[in-house]
């Protein structure tokens, strides 16, 4: 039986890991979750899994939360010290890292440290700090399993194969809601446009991250360090049809790629039975069904923020995470509705240009550089 | 530098293999060819390797080279002892296995209880005796590594992965140069037209079982058998760009497929370089370019073959021998314009309704039923 915890487990990617393990018992035991304020899912939670603890950020609702439980056997945390608490239970084999934004990065951080393997959907972690992360897993011998269908889907075709062989990865996109669209039309898309996205049903960050095609930005760095590549290394294709997950191309030119139909449970129960696979009962792709898979170049003119997300890589040091933070910021205001789809673009770029940081030599720089970047953008809006 | 021999190295895959030994100078030497009567150009091949041993089926064409060898320091040998010889040679650490048709079987057999590794490009050996020769191959701890571009695309997407974790197989097929016609357009094509092959160069056996679609039910038997599977695990799947060689789907869902231009020198290194992979220079896969793949499923009825073969897999003992054996002689007489295209499936139906064998227990009783078949198939034609 794994004992396993979950940072962020009302979230998409938490609720579809409770999802995962409710359908295989027998193999986990959740020993801890954590949720930012949606303590009415996280009670259900507890009283279904029953964790030894669980922790919330926001302190009120932590203290609500435990008046709430009475005297139901779960030890109730509170703040980024209660996150770091689930992050480093003595007894987790593998902690679920699937907060959303740059909060994951410390909790992440510490449980790799505590020499627990890492089940990463935080994007964020790698991106502001995946030469820091990296090597940290290094040092302690931890494993960090991708998540992410598309990194998840380039992790399955390295298993049994060594990096050294790879020539380049190809990481598809779906092109999201906006695929086809010129600047002009993308100026003047809606909050509810942007949120529908065609193949896959998550949470609203990474959808409006989808329509941006700054999704695709953030796991090609993701990417980049998770797997030790040169940025000429990493190909993004789009793919409409969101059926092939990713690919790799090793030096002998045979390429790999997984495919599957587009549910995150796959990639999620991946990480957690890995490095076995075990039976479920999810839908089976039927390919007298699908009939084709097609493919185009993406169209980085309409869509900057994959090319900024590529320059700031290129740049690489503290860039990748103004980037990132610029884009949380500014994706939140989207959400608000107080500014525009075409701004978040040019705000970010706005914000990489003023970057006064070069290199970044621990984590400490980094969240520096983070709350420099928010201050930054959100002085400029206000 | 591993030392191979190859059998059948004047034939398409032979002389492609030597293609690869030709780019990877410094990884191989050839320490043995055989030929079936191609002596000319087994002549330039053994000058240009400079095997210790070289074996031509044909006795007098055997003689003729000799002479011609004069000095040169490669033993000539003959006939099928000779083939014999040259699949248990000492020295060999891989052999190749690429003679068309029932003659490999034998030499296969042999270079297995001689402890060699073994390159298999010769279907016939798994299709008549898969059960026994698997056998072998498992005392002997003895590797089959699959050069077809099909199971080599399995072979490659299950490294890493445990047999036990396969949920079925996806053996793609071009459709051969007849894909969408029907039976009474069938009844009139030219060996010419089933000789053009649309995606693939290969010998003229294999181009006219593509055409007919029993390559692909030789196939299913084959992969039956390297794979341990049970007949319902494995689908045909029709894909005309021949892009995606074969996939495998696991037991969750998830499924790896190995892509790649279709160039048979990538199975055929990857079976040589086996478990690593090595740089080429071979052309790379642009999906800018590829823009689609499409998938249908295969006409069974229009295409008789593969219907067959499957069959003659579920009724299993003899009647895959059988089905191989009429299908060998009625591609002769196809390609000796002595029957039409049609015949070949009609008459492999009679071939397997009147086979009178049931079990199988060893190589001799295959043989044997081989025998009888081409007798009961020829005796039917003349």
């Amino acid at each position: 039986m794994k004992k396993i915890s979950i940072l962020g487990s009302t979230g998409s990617i938490g609720r579809q890991t409770l999802d995962v393990v409710r359908s295989n018992r027998k193999d986990f035991s959740i020993i801890g979750l954590s949720g930012n304020h949606n303590i009415d899912l996280l009670e259900i939670q507890i009283r279904e899994f029953k964790p030894e603890a669980a922790a919330v950020m926001d302190v009120e609702k932590a203290l609500e939360l435990s008046r709430r439980l009475g005297k139901f056997p779960t030890e109730i945390l509170s703040g980024m010290e209660g996150l770091i608490s689930i992050a480093t239970m003595e007894d987790a084999e593998l902690v679920v890292t699937s907060v959303v934004g740059m909060v994951g990065l410390l909790p992440t951080i510490e449980a790799i440290r505590s020499k627990k393997n890492i089940a990463l959907a935080n994007k964020e972690t790698l991106v502001t700090a995946g030469e820091l992360v990296m090597k940290e897993a290094c040092n302690n011998q931890v494993k960090i399993i991708p998540v992410d269908s598309e990194h998840s889907a380039i992790f399955q075709c390295l298993k049994g194969y060594n990096l050294k062989e790879v020539d380049r990865i190809i990481l598809t996109a779906s092109g999201g809601p906006f695929r086809g669209f010129n600047k002009k039309q993308l100026e003047s898309v809606s909050l509810e446009d942007a949120l529908r996205h065609p193949k896959w049903n998550m949470g609203k960050k990474i959808s409006i991250d989808s329509a941006t095609l700054m999704n695709k930005g953030l796991e090609v760095i993701e990417a980049k360090w998770l797997f030790d590549l040169r940025m000429d290394q990493i190909e993004v294709i789009v793919h409409p049809q969101s059926i092939i997950h990713s690919m790799v191309e090793f030096v002998d030119s045979s390429i790999l790629a997984q495919l599957g139909c587009p549910d995150m449970r796959v990639p999620i129960q991946f990480a957690l039975t890995y490095p076995d696979r075990t039976e479920n009962q999810l839908q089976r792709l039927d390919f007298s069904v699908l009939k084709e898979l097609t493919f185009e170049k993406p169209d980085m003119e309409s869509f900057p923020c994959l090319k900024l997300a590529i320059e700031a890589m290129h740049q690489g040091g503290s860039y990748p995470t103004v980037l990132n933070a610029a884009n949380e910021v500014l994706v939140e205001q989207f959400l608000q509705r107080k500014i525009g789809f075409m701004d978040i673009p040019s705000q970010i770029a706005i914000a990489l240009e003023s970057n006064p940081f070069t290199k970044v030599k621990d984590i400490g720089e980094i969240i520096a550089i983070d709350q420099w970047t928010r201050d930054f953008v959100n002085n400029r809006l206000s």
